[in-house]
């Protein structure tokens, strides 16, 4: 069941990427048939639908050291593989191997690519078994609630009856959340790291502003580029350089590159990228396409503007969390202005309500919202020490 | 001398507004002929140039009442006037009046549309006297320098040796800190608000966001858009709503706006403005594009990107104000994550250095970057106050 990490033959390209054939990723694959539909939370149903996954390490006998791992926005479910497409390592590759925090010796660490995402799992580059073209903007909107449905019935047909521990960062924390909330009983530990239980109005702000830039390009022509054969290239990597903003520091930015010149001794006096700031946003926003879909953009950008947890529970997050016997591990770090400390700080609030076992570390450092993926010795020592400790409650280490 | 505001015949449509001769605004024009050229920080001259302004009020025998207004970014020369083509109240109105803490009663105001901007002052679109074609990008690059350069230009020719005060917000203050700098006898007062004496990394990163934007517009087409009749709406609109969002305060987002629904009980699983935010934001690009140039956004944000004072001074801001003798109000506010209190510090620490004559209000308020445009009322107090006492210093009041 456990798949060995692949070496992509070669990179593609953008147009390559997204055109392709997806389902021939070097992954695991669940398909659900028109028997198991997964119901969505705008009323809808999806079926036939996928799940494609990545897995390291080995499920031990009575299935209890599986850790389910939540990928953000722009993640996959190559966490600690080289990507496919980019050849990069695996985005948690820091936190995630033999010997690392998440100990692929000890634990099954399974990746899930969202649903609504395009590396595997149904989403707008799928295709439409009713019409046989992709999917496009008509599938129908994905929620976290939804991404978690589709994991839950995966964790099922693994025949795993709890996970160990459900972690994530980012729009990985909400899944983290939702998991938590509606599915007690199949989540001994918890560690939602930078994340919170709803989307603020500026994070919906963000979010909009890079749809808007995805949408004003004429090669997104409605959402069927690929029928095209185009990728709205431009629209996209204005959306990733204003979310890739976001995610830095103002420090880490003005430490990283303060006014540095790019490769010039002097102001140019032009619209050329003058500052080292600019040339690494607009490599940001290049690379971005070409490993991503603009279509996925909107609806994974959506589902977490969607996302407010305590809607669902008469509108008390405690509510959410009621007779949980989940222990969670709360991360926040001081320079994150998208996902701030207060926020943790609600969540955690909430959780004290409902008397759970919670812990709360918020982590000082200037990387702003991407620590979570950095290297943060805080952030290394605070997981390993919480799955630690929940491992020896769950009787997985002496 | 003094320009009474004219009420605009009717609001004109953006392709109107902008492709048709912005001068015959109702304001005042200096006019500079080839034996006048404004030279530029670039090393470039501009001849002829004009420059567009509006005043209120009269000036004294003297001449020593006279208060230079600076705009910010998106501002123009209308800050106690109907804008001519939104007919909507000037931007400074709360600011700037009879009976108003710069009292046009008592003080004769000047406010020049900047060098580069879209409102009378040579700017991209101003004809190129070379090819009798518009400038388009072809405009060399205007640095904050050449703005108060050509303003200095103006006052001279106005036959005012000292101008009472310099004051602006923003990109306002960035002038308002250059003329200190630059023409220390001259500036008698000056009141730089939500500013700083150089633009941050992450400042840079969000211009350069919203330049990428109109670029990727094919209607902005290498900047000759005129030429075609067209306008990059699109593209102009998500630049602007890129940096609104950065204008706010997370705190004013949430208190104004929250997860509120626009005009609807429910989401729509959509892609529609399903929140207040969205279709603010929406709105917040539109009508920007209907009063303002796209080119001219490409050189103002760069020249406020290219704004940094101490470098002009051997990399020592405190030299940049050696020897003054003006009085300084700097203003900052608590929630300005754009133009953070810390910088508005590092200015007070330089003119400190120097035993300058400077008094610092930070604002406690949740209003963010826009605060010096909005109803705050320890601003209106600040700013009344200090320009009484400098009035008594300068024998302009009892």
């Amino acid at each position: 069941m456990s798949a060995k990490a692949k070496k992509p033959s070669k990179a593609k390209s953008a147009e390559d990427a997204v055109l392709s054939d997806v389902r021939s990723l070097p992954c695991s694959y669940a398909h659900f048939d028109e028997s198991t539909p997964l119901k969505l939370d705008s009323g809808q149903s999806l079926a036939p639908f996928s799940v494609a996954y990545e897995t390291y390490g080995e499920l031990n006998a009575d299935k209890s050291n599986a850790i389910l791992v939540c990928h953000a926005l722009t993640g996959d479910q190559f966490c600690a593989s080289d990507h496919p497409f980019t050849g990069k390592p695996g985005w948690w590759g820091l936190m995630i191997g033999p010997g690392k925090p998440v100990d692929t010796d000890k634990y099954f660490v399974i990746c899930v690519n969202v649903m609504g995402g395009c590396m595997g799992s149904t989403g707008p580059t799928s295709e439409d078994p009713g019409t046989g073209k992709l999917y496009g903007i008509s599938l129908p909107v994905i929620t976290i609630g939804d991404m978690v449905r589709a994991q839950a019935m995966l964790v099922e047909r693994l025949g795993i009856e709890q996970l160990f521990c459900v972690m994530g960062g980012s729009m990985g924390g909400m899944q983290v959340l939702d998991w938590a909330a509606k599915y007690p009983e199949q989540v001994f530990a918890a560690i939602p790291i930078a994340t919170a239980a709803r989307h603020s109005a500026q994070n919906i702000a963000f979010h909009e502003v890079g749809r808007q830039a995805v949408l004003a390009d004429p090669d997104w022509n409605h959402g069927k580029y690929h029928e095209d054969g185009k990728v709205p290239r431009k629209g996209l990597s204005v959306a990733r350089m204003a979310a890739h903003v976001t995610y830095l520091s103002e420090q880490a930015l003005h430490r990283k590159f303060g006014r540095n010149l790019q490769d010039r001794a002097n102001l140019t006096f032009g619209f050329d990228a003058d500052f080292q700031i600019e040339s690494y946003l607009r490599h940001q926003g290049s690379t971005f396409v070409d490993r991503f879909d603009a279509n996925s953009y909107l609806y994974l950008t959506r589902a977490m503007d969607y996302f407010d947890l305590a809607l669902e529970y008469d509108g008390v997050l405690a509510n959410a969390f009621k007779d949980t016997s989940t222990r969670f591990c709360v991360v926040s770090f001081t320079s994150d202005w998208l996902f701030p400390t207060a926020e943790s700080r609600d969540l955690v609030k909430a959780l004290n309500a409902v008397a759970a076992n919670v812990s709360f570390v918020e982590i000082e450092t200037d990387k702003g919202h991407d620590s979570f993926l950095l290297d943060v010795p805080e952030l290394i020592n605070t997981i390993t020490g919480f799955l630690r400790s929940a491992a020896r409650r769950r009787g997985l280490e002496a």
